[in-house]
């Protein structure tokens, strides 16, 4: 028996000073690369070994890219050909402490002179255990795999049974929240469902596959312009996914989505995209947390100190442009990572640190295969074809390896012309959530 | 509740004859293209929806490749275009009674016409409870994701331990069977220790990392030449894999691989590529079986029936020229496949059957990253650079959907110039095999 006290982090002792960064998101890995070469011993701390370009994540939910199209390993960013003194750990912080400067993990402690918080944000249930038992979440790259498994095997059991019914909830999908992951999971599904299903399922009457979209607020793409709203709801409508407004999932036991507005809708699959709350970490003075995010200054110092930083989705930034912070979005982040990599190296010289001003390069959304909507800065938005082209060609270009960019621009040309999603592979066992009588069918169902 | 009762085959009746195939393999797929638009109604049961092209699924668990590269879903390969009267069905076959002509599954049952079984083989343990629960299997694509994630969570651990013995442990890798999944991950790991991991764990001594390779007959790659064999032995020497041939692993907790020569090896993985058996459906008369396989004469017809086939790895085919059956390899099960599909129209037609006869088109390993060895028909045999082009060649080509064909190839041009596995992300909690105390660490370890 190998007694596991005998893991440690095992970082070596420097005279360099040392940053460490928890999270390897858009904000920690743009900080860690203006960090290369600048005499810092930097620090990784992440629970997953690679970054992930998540805008894309719904894409390896509905089969149309793998995981490796979408993430990169960190240790393979940061590998030794490039960046000395560059430390990846996987393994989970469990408390800092800003007073005696130190990151408490699983498995050791680790002094610091410079902290940086990029930890991001996690699905927010809101407190609804039940939802949270029985939702499929879109927040990993094991939940876009657990997804994609779950729709296929949902129409592989409704070819199989002759319950009207069963049949109907198992064709039923209902994606809560109308943002950015919730209309473009339901264009790719609404595309699936007119150019995929029909040729796979051919015994099957796929019009009667329902995709529901359920948004709290009026409109769907609330971050976005009212105009993007608009022709986003006209695309969404028009590729027959119904959406219904206004109203929110108030229970969810598996079998019945209950809605405020007292509908009911029988469904195997409810997708969780309606929220999000910051991942915050133990050990942080409680007046620097405020709506679950950390207070920070103009150059991302946590309130109160001068070391520690947090960056990205985690970060509230109060500013009179932004009242209520930045938009939970990439370019945030990114530019709060790079801007803290040329602060730390300012502050190691005793230089003034510049402020944070947020570059707003605009939002963008895909609606099914060949549609987008762009709100571009100066008030500019536009939809279909171009704001799609455009939005291909930033997607690929934000896409961290050149191999990346490769794989994900071969498959969607592929895709683009031949209307074909790739990858429609089962690779788990059919899981009905939380439901132990039939899961014990399935796991015959599914054994050997 | 839903009572799963209501799951059912659904299969519409029909006038035409129907042929169910058990197994979508290469036997599966090669019959039933055959016998498209041929006057059949053709019914295919498998437990998983796709076809996967196995010789390459080593490359799946060494990152090299992603799962959709090496498979195709089933539906995708008999859409409704192309195919009418298919049907495919995601279900586990129980039984077959080949008297009354009914094919039993676990929601229900099925007469037939003509019944074919194509199910392959199975990982054979030989009866060892012991390895079963902690060696590592590599057979199907589940098998070979949790083998990459293993492979890199050990190198994490290693990187993190100051214990010297759990260190050399977590960077052992022991391969048991030195047959083509044996050699070939054997040397992809190789490659791996070379080029990849030294950049990817710069604190670490990747020289420590030691690849076992077993093998119980007196020279690796049993199945092919004694030039190939020799030639693969000196191959893997040079790439480093220690090569332990004429012995096997007795016994393994865990924690220590017990060799029959005495041997001791501290390993945390221990990958099982040592046997397969046949994968055997219940209902068959026990005469028809001989070592693990079905007895068929040279139409494939099992031994006294007209109406009840098996083709491919499942199938014992006692000819003069191969007395022991076919070799266990994709061309047998593919030529028989063809050669049924064409047979059960003769059958139709009151025509004579042709009898099988095995064309070998020879025999290709690949050792590292641009060496292989082949043996060619007429007894020609060569290795190095020239059988690797051949290797890719064949492959490439060999893979069912075009699509596959272009993510193989450019995957394999961008590794030969950059010398980089691509996709080295952990999507699996880090699992102690069958070792209740540490793994209750590690699910706190891999917690939210």
């Amino acid at each position: 028996m190998l007694p596991v006290t005998t893991l440690s982090l095992n970082i070596p002792d420097t005279t360099k000073p040392r940053v460490v960064i928890i999270g390897g998101g858009f904000g920690g890995i743009n900080l860690a690369k203006k960090l290369r070469r600048q005499n810092f011993q930097v620090v990784m701390f992440d629970k997953q070994n690679y970054h992930g370009f998540w805008p894309l994540l719904y894409q390896v939910a509905t089969a149309g890219l793998e995981p490796d199209a979408i993430a990169e390993p960190l240790r393979k960013l940061f590998s030794a050909d490039d960046y000395e003194d560059f430390f990846f750990r996987l393994v989970r912080v469990t408390s800092i402490n800003p007073v005696s400067k130190v990151v408490s993990t699983l498995i050791g402690d680790l002094p610091y002179d410079y902290l940086v918080i990029a930890t991001g944000t996690k699905t927010n249930y809101f407190g609804n255990e039940q939802i949270k038992k029985f939702s499929f979440p879109l927040k990993k790259i094991p939940d876009a795999l657990n997804l994609r498994s779950q729709m296929l095997q949902c129409f592989e059991q409704a070819n199989m049974t002759s319950d009207p019914d069963l049949r109907q909830s198992l064709m039923n999908f209902v994606i809560v929240g109308g943002g950015p992951t919730g209309v473009e999971l339901a264009g790719a599904l609404a595309e699936m469902k007119k150019h995929v299903l029909p040729y796979d399922y051919p015994g099957m009457d796929i019009s009667k596959m329902n995709i529901y979209l359920v948004e709290g607020m009026d409109r769907v793409l609330p971050p976005m312009s009212p105009e993007a709203s608009e022709k986003t709801f006209k695309y969404l409508s028009q590729l027959g996914v119904i959406i219904k407004l206004g109203t929110v999932v108030e229970s969810y036991d598996g079998d019945t989505a209950v809605l405020k507005n007292g509908e009911h809708i029988r469904t195997n699959t409810l997708i969780w995209a309606a929220g999000v709350s910051g991942a915050l970490v133990d050990g942080l003075p409680p007046e620097t947390v405020e709506r679950g995010r950390i207070l920070v200054n103009e150059y991302n110092q946590v309130l109160g100190f001068e070391d520690l930083f947090a960056i990205g989705d985690i970060a509230f930034m109060k500013t009179d442009k932004w009242p209520k912070g930045h938009p939970g979005v990439a370019q945030p982040a990114i530019q709060q990572g790079q801007l803290l990599g040329k602060n730390l190296v300012r502050m190691q010289r005793k230089e003034p640190l510049e402020p944070f001003e947020y570059t707003d390069k605009g939002s963008l959304a895909i609606i099914g295969r060949n549609r987008a909507v762009a709100d571009l800065p100066g008030n500019m938005h536009f939809g279909g074809f171009l704001a799609w082209v455009i939005w291909l060609f930033v997607h690929v270009m934000a896409l961290v390896g050149f191999r990346n960019k490769l794989v994900v621009l071969s498959n969607w040309v592929y895709r683009f012309f031949t209307y074909e999603n790739g990858t429609r592979l089962i690779i788990r066992p059919f899981v009905r959530k939380g439901d132990r009588l039939k899961q014990r069918f399935f796991d015959k169902y599914n054994a050997e």
